[in-house]
């Protein structure tokens, strides 16, 4: 395949950003940004991609990727690896096209999720954790489901995200820094590609949760490596390995890596409810977290809410908790 | 004082919405106008205010109310009564703008928001119940505390509410009934005269909570009539009666009265929170509830979701109970 950060450039350069806002309107709303703190003399403001259709951002990419194929491309069906809101997304907008979907998805989805897409008419296959991760990395479902559409490294997907960093732009060019979760490093790569593009100036940090850290240690290796992964309430995010194919974007384009405690995502989660009556998942729990660090002190700093799905179990244990 | 109505009829020819969303730039957000559900073959959008400074539409009124006066004319203070939600929204205005403020509560309001009123430097007085709905309806608080401004009958005030009105008309002269809850009666009154005088032709319906109803019996009756009150925890809207000075623009400009129970209310807050992923208060919830009632099946129906101040607790209660 062609190098990813070359073709999402260059498609960059061609308009592809005004492109691709207009090939997800009508899918995906222009979230405002919202004031949120000014604690410890910094401005806070948040991007809240949880009010999207099915409460994730990958709205966006999901409706931009199948933008990018005519009906006949589509004819034979589209096949996408998922553990959840990308295939919500991208079963919602193959169902406006009239285009079959299959997504494989990890045992460890959320079943909710997937009698969503199945609700709007995808085939949801789910396989072992490890298989699943093989479709990941080598584009192989096994079976001849069609088009393959991979959830991260496309450049489809990255456009898609972008528009949230042309939307940061228009709505706060003074912005010093903008705090993105990093699940896959295809949310913060759009944004920071979008960002450059137009001339903004914000640093880019990249946020993940300690229980799930491979960024911060392949920053130190110079390389992508292997880390320990424990589970935690915050699911969308975290893997135990960036992916290799990610790693030359992220390399150049991420300014600062921060890791958050578990603790601290909790605290992220509270103050969405309390002060934007925001429901969030744990990835925008450790964005809020890491916006509200000393470090940032003094600066104008935007948080991308990446979503909002999270159990309401979980949610109201974290809402109960003591801050 | 002069007529309501005409006041506020006079205003809005005069420019008055115009220079009223000019008014709260800075302190309100402009809300968007989010798809909900498109259950029984309706399409629902909501106006979600939850998102607003502290969690209310109210901040829109209390910050344009403020602009109707200069410096000079609130030198001497700015006095008025409020259960919490416009208190603090006055509060926040009145402490950009250097203005004293006094805030008259009843014993019932809830201490977190008179908290946020004098973190923000009011000082609040609070009241038993009958004193403070004295005061709500003479206007005279008993102490020299400067300008009196009435939460809900006043020009300035529905004006302010009026800009969530044009914000629907903009986003959406398709909708063909607008759903706002009614407490003291200003918000619906400044959507409606908003939307009445920008030829907007949708149908606007009141609802209101069975336990605290007293609308649907004013418009039996053709006047306002005092109803028994029950406690139940949509505790934003529902009196015993309805203003007598309100009662001729709600008599006016309301097409239709909904009684929602609160078991519906109950399933308007969960919907929010799946949907939407909004924390969103009793009230928003009465008007979820009626904008999915089956008399508007077919229709294009606009939910005002006036805020989100809920006790977590009784949030909590309400998700973990089966729909």
């Amino acid at each position: 395949m062609t190098d990813l950060k070359i073709e999402v450039e260059r498609r960059i350069a061609a308009n592809g950003l005004a492109a691709a806002r207009e090939a997800i309107a009508g899918y995906a709303i222009r979230t405002p940004l919202l004031p949120f703190s000014t604690e410890g003399g910094r401005e806070v403001r948040i991007k809240p991609e949880c009010l999207q259709p099915y409460g994730s951002f990958k709205v966006r990419p999901a409706a931009n990727v199948l933008a990018d194929y005519s009906d006949a491309e589509l004819a034979g069906g589209v096949a996408c690896p998922s553990a959840g809101n990308f295939g919500q997304g991208l079963a919602y907008a193959a169902s406006r096209r009239g285009v079959r979907l299959t997504v494989h998805a990890p045992d460890k989805a959320a079943q909710v999720k997937l009698d969503v897409m199945r609700g709007l008419g995808a085939v949801v296959h789910v396989h072992p954790f490890d298989e699943w991760w093989r479709i990941m990395t080598t584009r192989e479902t096994g079976a001849d489901d069609g088009l393959f559409v991979h959830p991260v490294c496309e450049s489809g997907v990255v456009l898609g995200n972008g528009t949230i960093g042309l939307e940061i732009a228009e709505d706060w060019p003074e912005a010093d820094t903008v705090v993105v979760p990093v699940g896959g490093g295809g949310l913060i790569s759009g944004i920071a590609l979008a960002l450059r593009s137009l001339g903004h100036k914000a640093r880019i940090v990249a946020c993940e949760v300690e229980t799930a850290a491979p960024l911060a240690p392949a920053f130190a290796a110079g390389e992508p490596v292997t880390v320990e992964r424990q589970a935690s309430f915050v699911d969308g995010i975290g893997s135990t390995r960036v992916l290799d194919e990610m790693w030359p974007l992220l390399r150049d384009l991420v300014d600062e890596v921060m890791t958050v405690s578990v603790a601290d995502a909790e605290r992220g989660v509270r103050m969405a409810a309390n002060q934007s009556h925001l429901v969030v998942e744990g990835a925008a729990g450790v964005a809020l977290a890491a916006a509200h660090s000393p470090s940032l002190a003094g600066q104008r700093v935007v948080a991308v809410v990446s979503g909002g799905n999270i159990d309401h179990a979980e949610l109201c244990r974290i809402l109960a908790a003591k801050p």
